[in-house]
C-alpha cells in the first residue's frame, strides 16, 4: 500500500469532509477523533495533530476510552483469518509477523485474546510496528495480570503509538521523531 | 430495507463485536457511541439504550460533540446525488421527500447548506423522517440565524431523534413511545 504523505500546509487547507476522508482510521475504526481535532487547525506539524488527538482521547469519558480499544480487532484474529481488517491493520499485523505464525502460536494468542477479553471487556491492544509476534505473545501473558484501570491506560498508549506512525504515513515529517 | 427488530434480552446478550456491528450506525459513521454503551448493559428496554447514548453525547468534550454533526452527510448533498449515503440515511431523506426536490428547491437547499457549513463548521442536521422538505428548506433558513452554540446543541437534540428511530427499527419496542 501506498500512501502519498501531504505537507501540513495542505493538511490545514482541508474541508472537514476532505480530513475526515484521509484522517478518519489513524485511530481504528474511530473517525470521531480526526472529526473532533479539525477545529484545531492550523496545525505546526504532524507532531501538533498528534498531540491534539491523544489530548481529545484524553478528554474522553472513560466509556470512551474503552470504545476506542473495542474498535479494534484481534490480533491474528477472526477478522485477520477472513482478510476483513483494515488496510493500515493488515500492513502493521504483517509487519509484526503475526501473518506467519505457526498453528501453535496461533492457537495461542487465540486462547489468551479470549481471555484478555473477557477478563477486560476489550481487546488486547499493542502497536504491531514496534514489536515482533514474540513480544506480542509474551506481552499478552504479562498483560493478563493486571488491573482493568492498567490496561485501559496501557491499551490507550499503544493506540497513541499506532495513531503516530499511521500519521507519519500520511504526513510529511522532515525533522520530526520517527517513533514517540 | 427490511430490519429484523430483536428482543432487548438478545441484545443484552450480545458481545461487543456483535453490539457495535447492530448499533454501529445508530449514530451516524459514530460507531464509537455503541462501543462506549455496551458496558451498560443490561438494557431495560430500548429507550433505556437510547438514554445511555444521549448521556454518552452530553458527556463528550464540545469537539466531540461537534464531531458527530461533522459525521452526517449533507442533506439532498453530494453523497446522496452520488448515491453514497449510508442505507439509513438514504432512507431517511426519501422519507422526508429529499430525493424529489425540484431543481430550485436543490439549488436552494445547496445553497443554505453551505453557507450553514462555512458559518458553523458541521453540517445541518434535522430528523428528516419527522420533517418534510418544505420544514427543512424553511427550518435551514431560520437555524442559519442562531449562534454557533445554539445550533451545536440544536443539532445534537436532532440526532438523538435520528438514533431513537433508528433504535425503534432493530429493537423491539412494544409500550414503548414511537416518538421523543
Amino acid at each position: 500500500m501506498e500512501v502519498k504523505a501531504r505537507h501540513i500546509s495542505e493538511v490545514n487547507r482541508m474541508d472537514y469532509e476532505e480530513f475526515i476522508e484521509v484522517f478518519g482510521n489513524v485511530i481504528e475504526h474511530c473517525s470521531l477523533c480526526a472529526a473532533a481535532v479539525w477545529r484545531y487547525r492550523p496545525f505546526r506539524d504532524v507532531k501538533h495533530l498528534h498531540e491534539e488527538i491523544g489530548r481529545f482521547i484524553d478528554d474522553l469519558p472513560e466509556a470512551g476510552r474503552e470504545a476506542i480499544l473495542r474498535s479494534h480487532p484481534d490480533l491474528a484474529g477472526r477478522l485477520a483469518g477472513l482478510g476483513k481488517l483494515t488496510s493500515e491493520s493488515t500492513r502493521e499485523q504483517k509487519a509484526a509477523g503475526l501473518d506467519g505464525l505457526t498453528q501453535e502460536e496461533r492457537t495461542q494468542m487465540a486462547t489468551m485474546n479470549n481471555q484478555y477479553r473477557e477478563q477486560f471487556g476489550f481487546p488486547f491492544v499493542i502497536c504491531a510496528r514496534e514489536n515482533k509476534k514474540e513480544a506480542i505473545l509474551q506481552g499478552l501473558a504479562t498483560r493478563l495480570k493486571n488491573s482493568p484501570q492498567a490496561e485501559l491506560a496501557k491499551g490507550i498508549i499503544e493506540v497513541k503509538k499506532i495513531c503516530y506512525l499511521r500519521l507519519l504515513d500520511l504526513v510529511e515529517h522532515e525533522g520530526v521523531e520517527s517513533r514517540l
